[in-house]
């Protein structure tokens, strides 16, 4: 791989990549050029040898990508062909969802605690996990690997409850509080934000464009 | 309003502008900077004159921004400030935290009819509307006002479903399924997708690369 940093825009198409390919895989499908790829992805072909150029020669001239390598090249760049021990922290309805969505279980990505503050749901199983009072969550985290922890509390609790995980040594967030977390990732820290209403505000936006 | 066309990252920021504004308006703080927003937003001074820009004139050199004239002025680019009648098509767990957001329905979002093929759900209630089966979903799209469709159905019948839903005089779409929606957009409807699975694997990226 190049030493080069990555853009975040060629990260973010990634994982596109690999759900396009895993497709092709599962449908027996050896190569692939360039240009089919780039019609099924509605990319440019110039912009996915780009992309993939960021990380090693995969294609060759003439014949195209090996679809069942190149998968194999992007999962192992994506980090994937390895467990992810993941904690939840505020179970609401949306942390219940995530919790059972079966997709992140097969890419290796297993819930192994839960955590709530409130004394209604502390006790209470979901998935066969049992949720946890909140005042346990540091202690858990110093006495168990955990690679990411699922930011799902009420947006006033994110910033602090965020602050409080990465300082055991937690490396990773994925936040759904709507709140951006202000200068975690100046520490170090990875953190993905997935904004729903967000995402719904830029639909309305283009709905009214129409 | 510029009649320009405005890019798909400007777009994506205006919720992120919207979040911010409110925010201050809440805390009763009457007028902001640019370079003050800067510093809130992690976006450079000029990106934000730069991005409001395509939108009208709005702040003034040497005072700012009135964050409330502001606030209201996004609010209405956004398509805010008025009600959406939504469809939930696929009544899963994702589902269920998606018509009990309490966020969306204060923004003017509002689910009016949920609908599933699982025959063991249709007839329950989830926060008071009845789950209907798929054979209605059609019928009751021609007799209702169905702005947004949201599609948290299983990825193999995503495109089927979303054709159905367009061909019916749908406009937009959110799309969970994890699969992209070909050739839809072209069409004319506007799609906005979340794909969950990307943004976890977008984190397990950048966690390898620490």
């Amino acid at each position: 791989m190049n030493n080069k940093k990555v853009s975040t825009a060629v990260i973010k198409r990634l994982p596109r990549y690999y759900r396009y390919l895993g497709e092709l895989v599962s449908r027996g499908i050896p190569r692939i050029s360039s240009k089919e790829l780039s019609e099924r992805m509605n990319i440019t072909a110039s912009q996915i040898r780009q992309d993939l150029n960021n990380f090693g020669c995969f294609g060759q001239q003439g014949y195209g990508y090996n679809v069942e390598s190149l998968y194999n090249e992007i999962k192992k760049i994506l980090g994937l062909g390895r467990n992810y021990n993941l904690i939840l922290v505020g179970v609401g309805n949306l942390g219940h969802a995530l919790v059972k969505y079966e997709n992140f279980i097969s890419s290796g990505f297993n819930f192994i605690a839960l955590f709530d503050s409130d004394s209604q749901l502390i006790g209470k199983e979901v998935n066969g996990l049992k949720i946890m009072g909140a005042d346990s969550l540091l202690s858990f985290i110093e006495k168990n690997q955990v690679d990411i922890a699922v930011l799902t509390v009420t947006k006033s609790k994110a910033q602090e409850v965020a602050e409080k995980i990465l300082g055991c040594g937690v490396k990773a967030i994925w936040n759904f509080t709507n709140k951006d977390l202000q200068c975690l990732e100046k520490q170090g820290a990875s953190i993905e934000n997935v904004h729903l209403s967000d995402s719904l505000m830029t639909l309305s936006y283009n709905l009214n464009r129409q």
